[in-house]
């Protein structure tokens, strides 16, 4: 087995070569081809993807994860339809970030290149397996997916096309690996193979971050949980605070940008808090307050010491009376995840306090935290969100999945 | 034990938060201080160094070693000139790399800021002390050092010193951390604090970063070995090349960027063989080479396997003739370390491919390997070459001690 496991990522090393030097061209070429090949295999595709719903179900899956196991039409239409948009991005590979003169006369670039081999882990999402696969591979790399086994039946047969895709176009297959194996043994070896595999990118549940992280011997970007936080400052527009703090939770509560905890200056509480309380009672939102908040919102339940940093990922919010924008920025150091903080204000000065303080992947003023993604920030597509302040912190797109080196042109020069 | 070692780590992270606001001036300030006490501690510094001299040669350190241990009022003065150069430096902070209205609206800028705690292990190099002190704080980060345990007293004079410096202007002390323990149980500790240390350097010889690589859970950037390759192609002024390949080993055969392999295309290998060899011969270089090249070159040893691949760091180079371009591709995917490369060649086409296809962090066309490296690549100043893809590949400089968070002001956006 370990044989085995470590000649299909000596394979994938090797693939990695051959994918840094595709040209634009043909990149673009297999990502269409691709698509085309998703959009004329619907049955096929959503037949599988019935197989593991059927299995999820009978072992009791419920709920969102379902939701989120579950292909349809229109996913299959919006994996087809992200294929093309990948395809139209420019190309990030050979990009010059830097063109100057050394002292020396040295005519030196620095250029984005492949990272090389990627391993990204992730959970029971067939779409991720298509979109991982057109990013890494747009930005020149090979990679190994290793999805949630409930999405097995799904994921062989999406991975199925992209190889079909690549050995069409002459490519080798192995630019695409499928680990169709859940053995935990397997993973861990994989996860200590630095000499084929570069980077893992884990995207998932702490219990999926804890364990690579744990076993990981090769660099990993994680992609860790979102305890978002909304600072209400003192000098503040209360009617579009409320919409911002309420849309931040409501519009999609189970994503890693929703608003987790709300922070209100003491000044604007008793103005603000009653009226947020009413906009979240409607809109089926609880409330863990602490003592200031239950006493203006009576459909406050008392916060307890685990609200502050939790990620309910739910219709909940936390919400607190601070003092001062300071004891704003020293709750968020406490408990925020560095993932995405936004504070709301009509004060340049405190915005500007509250961003440079705050260093969080994505600040916001005066915006929802929700904007803290690939697409809304105009990467174009994102692979994820890291949390990890190493290599890349944010919405990680195309130039994120690169790395740069120098390239240098001389004249005979010698030191 | 434990929880004194974790205190430290608490410390430096706390530290980290001051540091990173702080201005530039403020920055510089402490920069150009601290050069000042050591420019006037000159005989206490030179007296702990002594310290560390009389117990290394009482322990047998000699050579290279030793070397690398001693301070004069040569390296002093350079300490002293490369704290003026790194305070001369632009500050990175707040740098603002992109710039751009997302679709929404929203003004996004992507800016850097620092990475936080660093934490630098080296082996007994006392001027590393400084170096590194003073990139991670330019910035904006806290570094907790851990340098050889042979140049303790160097150290500890060194980081009091800068500690005077940052308490002098109002700044946490604890923005720098020197461990005088060498015990590896407490370093072990270190490398799982991910919750107060957020990067580790470790910069040194095989043994020490395997041990980091072993033990870490943080996220480590190595700084490992440079098995560095030219390639002399079929059209080549010859001359010229081995007067480039000659200097590439002597000028400094102990650095990782000094050639340690030179391939010979067999076209050229009757010409240029033989006056390469008669050069290295004058200049006191071993060769170990293949069979042709010992036919070709009297003084030539034959090469083990061993040699390819090898890292000298002395005056020994391995040569090899090969058949083609892509036979000297191969042999540097197979046997290089992702460090530097070079190719000499009067042809534009090969010196295009060898530049795409091999993806080391420094590749160069008709100069030495010695220019990979932060001052002659026009950084400033470098606090080492990474050989990890991830996060800074090549050259460290201030820009590379840095990530990129997003800053985004919006007029009330919901999504």
């Amino acid at each position: 087995m370990t044989r085995a496991i470590e000649s299909t990522a000596a394979a994938a090393r090797k693939a990695a070569g051959a994918v840094a030097i595709l040209t634009t061209k043909q990149k673009n070429a297999v990502l269409l081809d691709l698509a085309a090949r998703i959009d004329q295999s619907r049955t096929t595709i959503l037949r599988a993807n019935q197989q593991d719903l059927d299995a999820a179900t009978a072992n009791g899956v419920t709920g969102p994860k379902l939701k989120r196991l579950t292909l349809s039409a229109d996913s299959i239409g919006q994996m087809v339809e992200g294929l093309r948009q990948i395809a139209n991005l420019p190309d990030p590979i050979g990009g010059v970030t830097k063109d100057y003169a050394a002292p020396s006369g040295l005519a030196v670039r620095k250029q984005r290149c492949p990272i090389g081999v990627i391993m990204m882990i992730y959970e029971a999402r067939p779409n991720v397996t298509i979109d991982a696969f057109a990013l890494c591979f747009k930005a020149g790399n090979a990679c190994i997916l290793k999805g949630g086994r409930e999405a097995l039946h799904s994921n062989e047969i999406l991975a199925t096309l992209a190889r079909d895709a690549l050995g069409a176009a002459g490519i080798p297959a192995e630019a695409l690996t499928l680990l169709t194996t859940s053995d935990r043994e397997t993973v861990k070896r994989l996860l200590a193979m630095e000499q084929y595999i570069d980077l893992v990118i884990p995207r998932g549940g702490t219990e999926l971050i804890r364990f690579v992280h744990e076993h990981a011997r090769i660099p990993t970007v994680q992609h860790f949980h979102g305890v978002c936080h909304i600072y209400v400052d003192k000098d503040v527009d209360i009617d579009k605070a409320v919409h911002v703090c309420a849309t931040a939770k409501t519009s999609a509560p189970a994503t890693c940008n929703a608003a987790e905890a709300v922070l209100v200056h003491e000044s604007v509480a008793d103005a603000f808090v009653p009226m947020l309380a009413r906009r979240l009672q409607t809109d089926g939102v609880e409330i863990h307050g602490d003592a200031r908040i239950c006493s203006l919102a009576p459909n406050a339940k008392p916060a307890t010491d685990d609200d502050w940093g939790h990620e309910y990922l739910d219709l909940i919010v936390a919400m607190k009376v601070v003092s001062s924008l300071d004891a704003a920025i020293e709750h968020i150091h406490q408990y925020g995840s560095n993932h995405t903080e936004a504070i709301l204000t009509t004060n340049e000065t405190a915005a500007a306090e509250f961003t440079q303080r705050v260093q969080s992947s994505c600040v916001l003023v005066n915006a929802s935290t929700r904007f803290n993604d690939g697409f809304q920030l105009g990467l174009g597509a994102e692979i994820g969100i890291s949390t990890s302040k190493i290599h890349a912190y944010g919405p990680m797109g195309l130039e994120e999945l690169t790395t740069q080196r120098y390239v240098v042109q001389g004249d005979w020069h010698t030191r």
